[in-house]
């Protein structure tokens, strides 16, 4: 397998720098080609912004949208984008290593995912017509890999339940796993939480660093989580909402889940 | 009333920007005093990393948190944070002006979260006991202020429904609007969601606008999201999950929202 890592703490020693150094070993002794982007000693730039567009002059009104998918076209995007696009181009399988701040990744990964998933490359891509709705949630320019979120909770794991104050864990993940990796094409593995990370003893580091290895010796054959395919006849289109025949009166999240596949 | 607008759009004649010049003008026709912070015109610094605590020494390890709290409680914050809970502590009315990126908000608006709502300030704050399990959920730095988002978005109304493929549009911001608003204290009011952005004609762009110098007119009055608070019993502690005896059975995010209040 090619293995791209994208790792987002400021601090390599940090329990998430432990994790990732814990998969790269793994990957590496499993065989694996493993590349790693290291957000912040790469020093990422983490804004989308007037920059990253060179062909939008001064005086141009900036579309982000727009901007992103001209230049993509073109192959005007800046070379720190290129390489990230090349290297997911390259990946069978993703990794996004990073500690949950305020329910969601950090800005510095935020920021990676608004510059190198551009438009014309990740979204805005496919006719819009009766049948499908753009290439998307389920197919896409990752189609065919596969990404996984390896991830680091401050606080405990029932505060993350599913009738907890913090929402369950998959509803906090979902504009994650299915907004930004699902909705591109990729299969989605359940992600590896680490929770009540502040006060882990020695001997439950070492439980979670074991449990992470089998994860990643399992790369290849977890089930992905099973998000409907948008455009494979579950939904009304275009509205994009569940026929009314599956799950009938079921709302939320969770009816964009197949349990049947479950 | 004082309201400060926080920004996040890197092009001030997007439709995103004329939202936030029409809120201004009608915020003041009313009378009340406005700050504004414009991330991108102030070229914020998005990551929070070891420059943002001058205390932390090359060689020592850097725990987010920990560091992010010996620098408040010493007053050693970077200048910039500092201005920013200033005005935070001036305001009784917090607007988050953005378009919704992937789902979220703009890498540059989470990383003024992060750097700004500091451990100590806006989390991290009271005691853990067996009634109450820290201060935060309905309590907090930002009691008796309110908040509210007022957010673009690319897709359409119908694809954020209760049963549509991006999520409820309410689950979609319960990260934002629960877990980084509600949590450090503010009443968060219903959000201000323009849908369809790029298709938009000047007549539905006239009506938006009017629709939100009406939330700007209402903004004292309006009743906030029902969230339940986690200290006033509806919740077992330490577990923070929601008593038995409180809708038997439900699951989600929208447990926690008190419907008899709705």
């Amino acid at each position: 397998m090619k293995v791209l890592i994208v790792f987002a703490h400021p601090e390599p020693q940090s329990l998430t720098g432990h994790l990732k150094d814990v998969a790269v070993k793994e990957l590496k002794a499993q065989g694996h080609e493993v590349k790693i982007t290291d957000l912040y000693a790469q020093n990422w730039k983490s804004s989308v912004d007037r920059d990253d567009f060179e062909q939008v002059s001064k005086d141009d009104k900036l579309s982000v949208v727009f901007s992103s998918h001209t230049a993509y076209a073109e192959g005007k995007l800046t070379d720190d984008v290129k390489v990230e696009q090349e290297k997911l181009l390259w990946a069978d399988t993703l990794l996004l290593h990073f500690p949950l701040w305020w329910f969601s990744m950090p800005a510095i990964l935020k920021g990676w995912v608004e510059r190198v998933f551009s438009c014309g490359f990740a979204y805005g891509v496919g006719e819009h017509d009766d049948e499908k709705w753009g290439v998307r949630y389920g197919d896409g320019i990752f189609a065919g890999k596969r990404a996984m979120l390896v991830i680091t909770i401050g606080g405990w794991k029932e505060h993350y339940g599913d009738r907890a104050i913090n929402g369950p864990i998959d509803d906090v993940l979902y504009p994650i796993n299915h907004g930004m990796l699902f909705y591109p094409g990729f299969s989605v593995l359940p992600p590896f939480a680490l929770y009540n990370t502040h006060r882990l003893s020695e001997e439950q580091i070492k439980i979670a660093t074991e449990d992470l290895r089998e994860r990643m010796r399992t790369l290849g054959s977890t089930d992905p989580i099973a998000y409907r395919k948008q455009n494979d006849g579950d939904y009304n289109i275009p509205a994009l909402t569940l026929r009314d025949d599956i799950e009938p009166g079921a709302k939320g999240m969770s009816v964009n889940l197949d349990k049947s596949k479950k």
